[in-house]
């Protein structure tokens, strides 16, 4: 089987959002659902769904609806958390957030419309199991962003597995539904990705100068991304299956500048 | 089969929401999502679905899941209606809305992972074809928020088939998805499901005295009402199956004074 490139897979991702037909009953929200989807995110959930999809044996082409499920929740919660009841922010990626663009109120039903759009597009597949492992990870997601909100910080790492972790460990999960590797060979592909949510955040935070970079100095979370990288290799590694692929986004991961 | 009367099933409804498990992962979140679920709604949308699961050959307790999933996608659009960016309501059913309650912030994420949670419930069957009818129903509501919202409502109707009749006809596609009832057979049950929400809304209307009742004057609307209520009897009779109990529930949507 084919395998494709971190940069083809993104270019995939990129095609099969600008081809994506939202539910026509939206009418002209629909605008304000492309708005943010277009704003040039790096696509990482969603070609790490689909490189985990091309390592277990499916296609990226079968694997594409639920790797762009993954980026629709990820931007609802992008468009809700920069909402004023929030984190109030005006900017996101160097563009005016939605609700800046469109209004409160507008902005919170697009969030709203890419959570059921996501759902819409998880429930392609013939089994349940791809959109109950988008219900639980967006879940997860929501009860981290509670904790952040509420300023129940006491345990970051806690807060991160949920926050962050619960999406990205859903990229390798909802590959696995899609693919149907069955319950007995999955669990080293969790153990990978329970590790990929925390690399993420610390060398976000070390790039923002935030979170770890804040409690442990660059330096301090600097050591800790590496270590969290050392151990997604090493998870990968313990995988019987050519994950050459997935240990170049891995690198792309650690490495990143932006 | 055994066939409740409405009021035993709205006790099955409130029996099951009450026992209901949130994802443990929400944390303290739970009671942001308890709290405007237990504040007496009256249970229309999910009595209905499980009056039709019953009339199809689907026993209530079967039906529940669906049920109380549409009750979580309304008692969701509710929670995120009465928030300042949208309909800026502090009181809902005589309490202080959740937004008041718990803060805007933590009211948007409880009605974010309410509509989560109804995914998940829906996703507790088999097969993909209750939750898809969830999905679309969810998504055709928001449209109908959205014509709201952006005060595009040159055509009433049209945006209360969106806002209102979309849950009101999930009501009974999630039953026909349960019982799965063949494609065949749908048509003449999906003719009633799509009555019920104008009904609903006109007889809302001359509650309020808005809407209908400002468009049409008071007796204009209860005409109106009446027309809305002998259609669906209507299509009702046209049912090949007991839908006594439908009746008697229309009966009560037509006649309802609160």
């Amino acid at each position: 089987m084919r395998r494709h490139r971190p940069d083809a897979l993104r270019e995939l991702v990129e095609s099969y959002l600008g081809e994506l037909a939202f539910t026509p009953e939206l009418g002209a929200l629909e605008e304000v659902l492309r708005y943010p989807l277009e704003s040039g995110g790096k696509r990482i959930r969603p070609v790490l769904c689909l490189a985990v999809g091309e390592a277990v044996g499916a296609e990226a082409e079968r694997c594409l609806p639920a790797a762009v499920a993954l980026e629709l929740v990820h931007t609802f919660s992008l468009v809700h958390d920069d909402l004023p009841a929030l984190d109030d922010d005006d900017e996101r990626r160097g563009r005016p957030s939605a609700h800046i663009a469109f209004g409160e109120g507008v902005a919170l039903l697009a969030g709203d419309a890419l959570l059921a759009e996501a759902f819409r597009l998880a429930l392609s597949y013939p089994s349940t199991a791809v959109a109950r492992e988008l219900a639980q990870a967006t879940l997860g997601m929501i009860g981290g962003q509670y904790r952040d909100v509420t300023g129940d910080t006491s345990d970051l790492a806690a807060l991160h597995r949920l926050k962050t972790g619960c999406l990205f460990a859903a990229s390798v999960g909802l590959a696995l539904a899609v693919a149907e590797v069955p319950e007995r060979e999955q669990a080293p592909w969790r153990s990978f990705g329970a590790e990929l949510g925390l690399l993420f955040q610390i060398v976000d935070d070390v790039l923002d100068g935030d979170g770890y970079a804040e409690r442990h100095g660059a330096e301090g979370a600097r050591a800790l991304a590496d270590e969290a990288a050392a151990r997604a290799h090493e998870r990968l590694g313990a995988i019987p299956a050519d994950t050459s692929m997935l240990a170049e986004i891995v690198g792309g991961l650690a490495a990143r500048t932006s």
